[in-house]
């Protein structure tokens, strides 16, 4: 019954070129259902994130349109949006089959916003030659996403090696002193290595966002 | 006596195409006078952060060619790079003159690797109006930089406002729980504003190269 | 059959002119249903917060004059208070739809004293036409109380705006460092705005016992 | 070199009726002078917070119309607003000798934007009757604010008393736990008194802002 | 199969005159039972502590001399000790009924080891009246135990009003900081009452095995 | 000019047998002169903690009678109390000789109430024999209190030897995670023997207070 | 379907003679599957830790040569490393029946790469004589692992009786705040014993591949 | 006047085969001296960590035969010990110059007890190719010993290439997150590289005492 005093940013599309996303985990189905609802009516793609599957399956049953993505656990209700291909590439690179998850959501995320990027799982740093040699393959990626978890310390010796944006995010993966992904996250904000950027912990879609605002200045700044 | 075991990373310059920044706030005048003879005689640029006046006095005297930065306590040793003016420009805003130190720091780590900035200081969210009529300012810049201390809002802010890269430095200016600069901090990380990037609190020199990263990046996607 | 050894506050009411609310979260339907009994047998109207709908129907089948309010997970027992109309109105404003739960308890409590309230709700700050279109709204209000999770810098930028009394409830959904509800408390302890007020995470029951005092204060200042 | 750039809040007076306050712990005596002349050339009056000794000497060399007010560590600039004295009275309350100089900066704050206080010091709960005594002066006030360190019980046990207004402001006074005002913060936050509002950890100038905007929202309410 | 390299502490007893307790409630049933059978043959009282009721049923299938204690969520194997009547009373003080299990704890552990206890409940400092009514009960007390969650400052209030030994024990129940317990905690290390003793929270066993030390030294003390 | 505001609470002597501390670390000395004036019109005697040797030294020109403790950083003013002789011993055991000043306090403290201890310094856990030579002599002691920085687990291997109360204080001396006392703390109040009792991180005087508590008590259980 | 783009580190075992440990806490058992296929297909030894007994009944019915081990809740695929007995032997020893999932993580990794262990347990320090009576197993050992919760303080105490290696692995079962195990890893590393080594907490595996470390450089220093 | 009642560990050479190292930070000159005479007539060797040049000039003067290092700040009375050169080699790694300090107190702690070590400084991961070319180097030691602070991943990072025993020091140095140590410290604790054992921040007495213990294993395992 909350329904007419939601104020959804509508216009965040057009201000700045980005889907909204609903954060699913704490909403209840109908919540979830009433923002839907108001995204459809506007004619705007929908993209809902940390959908567990019984949630799911219940938003799937009154929207027989929407597509449930299990790997990154999000919803979507409507089609990508189309970007010039000349955006160039993103690629994500993850230190354990753990952050799978988020660098699914990262994955979807760009691709919404009609972003193109690859997945490089498990190169994590403590064997150091599975990195080595994909060094070729990150090279030529325009921003480069590093999902790490644990210690973190994937992406401060890739923004060693390589001269593009490199936006790291830590994952709540791991036990001990390492669980809750303070220690990824501190570990990356620390970096010796310079100007490694960092987002809130599991924040695929956020790193996204950033690597799509990235990708875009570059248009405007040779034009 | 340690000089013949230290190994620097010459060549970063030509791998990252960044200048190694010497961290002066926990080395002796000794130790940066070693490190500084090392990149000398490597006909490289020197830039020392967090020296304080000091430390320089000693340092000038023994570098006649080196220069003390008041603004951003650093010092120098040799002259900018030189870089395409095409890269585009930096917006360096922050909300309150305290965080003019670490502002000025950004600033002149961009300037040695030639790239021009602007400062818009002093318009913290408390004064909404400060930040709306300078709204046309902050939309020419191809990289935006936010310094805030307190509840570090201000990144927030503008990140809904604009599309461009957002690059948020917490700064650890503050007193109670802002203190240190951990609330502004999480403030940035937990950002409810898509795509906002964050570096280590008061950390302008990797703000700065982290700009330059997204700046060249937009050269390679366009070429 | 710790009956007789329970101590309620029944005094309250007159000392205070508020009800005393039972925390529900952590007591078992046994010890609330005593609890309910003896403030029955007081003829007292009682309020009891964080109650889930299992334990909500258990307790509605005991007291057959019990209400259970879904929005806020409160039950009460008995009428609301009445309190004189001039005592202004209370506007409830918060940042996302994940904050609703406790905008309702805050609603709740202040109803059940007698007192007036309007909500606002999903104006975030990362959309900020939002808040600025409802500014003569909010301007209306006596006391503008602000839920907000995530980062919370919503109460900041109001408090910027308006010269009310306004308190901030940081909300404890969100996730990575927002995780808790910490960051949003912090940054709204460390906000730049002058006298903005807080009460504890999620405490809507608190936030609407201080509007309480506030309003029932000007009425003892004018006379 | 700054000077052009700042953006003052000079609006805050018309806004909010409240003068903006200059955090001077961090900044320089040049950074402070700077500001100071902005808002002397605005004819506004400027209040300095946290001026040690030091500082304040070199600035009242600069401005021979400043004052230092020692108790609170404060410098003005000015003369303080003139207020209706109809807006009622606030009492400030403290736990221990060592809460004097917050205490004086919630005097001072309220003095000039015209409103008149007293003090009440050294009642600590640890002697309760000391606080019993004096219940008759604390009933009497519109706004009560209580400033305490250590483990910060005070504010909980005069809001069980009385239902005004009440404010609590933790003192970073203390040592082991309660060292930095955290515990007493958290006590605060934590208290089982029904509306106890709080504001950030020795904030002073905030916790009179709040009572300005309560003393001022009692006449609103009642026109 | 671990069972022979277990060494059980069995002349705990002997040496400081205390029962062990068994903390049960990360150990499964089977590791339970192992041990209450070396603690059966060696012919001692088991206190097993923190036994949900599910544990608890399956352990009084395999020891049908065990009893289950639902108020302390204790199981017990074997007869109390029996302790000269002279060597005094604790007084256990609750500052709300979610203390309830805690509190019952202290009491059972107490029974056990032949020490008479009372209990007075909902004493919180929020409605002080209800403690200074009760004021001769607790001075007649040789020892006495506290227990509060939230702010935790019921002890504080007590230790300025009594002189005889006094224990708190925070209490894990409550929400936002209160949450965990480690308000209560550093408030009650941090209180301001002169000579106040603390334990680990929902440490009630603890707390009772303190007061046992106690009670004892006072007849050590007289002979 | 505070003066006339300051509500000591000079009953504490009558009301709870224990004089009135004076925390001088924040205080300076103009405010710590006007407290010892008070107390000494009340013929009370006066115990001012943690003065450095600076404040001492202007506090003994205005005192003439007062007496500056250098072991434990303490002054006094006035005679220790007289306390009947058969109240028992206090043993203080420290593990490192860091640990004196707050050692110091607590001899100090109880002298002053006319209590009898001894030390014994530096039987730290890491030479484990150096404890059981002096098992003896700890065994002979009514109440044991124990410093204890690092790890701080001292403590807890003598509440496993002795059935006497044993009160840890843990001290702020350390680096790392041990710096500022919160190891010692936390592993003290998780410690695995039972009935160890503890106080805030160098509260030596609160310890001693506790003592008190403690030895009166056994007076009063038997009589 | 993230199949082919897994790079797991099968020359670990070549590169460090080590087995990969799959952390399977948080992983699928579709993709823990996954990750087991890969590694039989390069026909190597296979460890997941942290798996409950839900997922590896679904393991075993894939795996028909899989093997569950309930003590350490690890499965393993493949049969134990030989290697010469002449390494030495390794002590686990442990403060309380909790620790013994851990402990017997630490038995079965050592046993895969072909090291011999034996367990003490139940050996805390609250009962010394337990320990002290033991010191003789103790000291054959050529490194010593020592699990302990609560505060920690096994290690210590054994650390300053023996010469050998020392090991200690916090346990994150306990209570308040040893709760998730900081009060034990903070007391292991503040510890004032010297040389002693931690790893994170509850990281049985970790502690497991540091002793074969320090068994095979054993050998390596003597040839 | 404490002389008398200080227990020195002087069998812990014969014990452990370590001399007592004397933390010397938070000890006065006199403490110090006190301590160092009792050393003496032992006749055995003394090691005082943490000397600023001001206490080591005033403890030179009265012990003309004791030695100050500058580069570990440790001042020694007494020669090293003489152990047999068969016991293999240490490396010392360390991520920055600004490491050096503690570098030096493993070095000289080891030197001390007759260990030879080597010392290959400024080896961070930002430049990975400086580690690389110096993996012989590495591998030829029998224990490696990596003092990182920032983010500390360079013994992660090792741990991953070589097989040897490995133990991180987490330094102090760094601002932001990094801060004191703790980022270094958890990043080493969460390390996904296998068997990577941790110190205390900044501990390094305490690391080159477990590379003792780890030495002197090695030759009792083959005899």
């Amino acid at each position: 019954m909350i329904d007419k005093q939601i104020f959804l940013d509508l216009e965040r599309l057009k201000r700045l070129g980005m889907v909204e996303a609903v954060w699913g985990e704490n909403k209840s189905c109908e919540q979830i259902a009433q923002i839907l609802r108001k995204i459809k009516a506007a004619k705007q793609l929908a993209l809902v994130t940390r959908v567990n599957e019984k949630k799911a399956l219940e938003l799937l049953e009154i929207f027989d349109d929407a597509k449930y993505h299990y790997d990154s656990s999000c919803l979507t209700l409507g089609d990508a949006l189309l970007v010039e291909p000349s955006l160039g590439e993103v690629l994500i690179v993850s230190g354990g089959t753990s952050d799978f998850r988020v660098a699914s959501e990262v994955e979807l995320s760009l691709r919404l916003h009609g972003i193109k990027s690859e997945m490089l799982l498990d190169v994590g740093v403590a064997g150091l030659h599975r990195l080595l040699t994909n060094l070729q393959v990150i090279n030529k990626a325009s921003v480069v996403i590093v999902c790490a978890g644990m210690e973190g310390s994937l992406p401060t010796v890739i923004a060693g090696l390589i001269s593009q944006p490199i936006i790291g995010v830590p994952i709540s993966i791991g036990y001990g002193v390492s669980r809750g992904g303070e220690a990824a996250l501190n570990g990356m904000l620390a970096s010796c290595a310079p100007g490694l950027l960092v987002v809130n912990i599991d924040n695929g879609y956020g790193a996204a966002m950033a690597a799509l605002r990235i990708l875009k200045s570059g248009i405007k700044n040779n034009f």
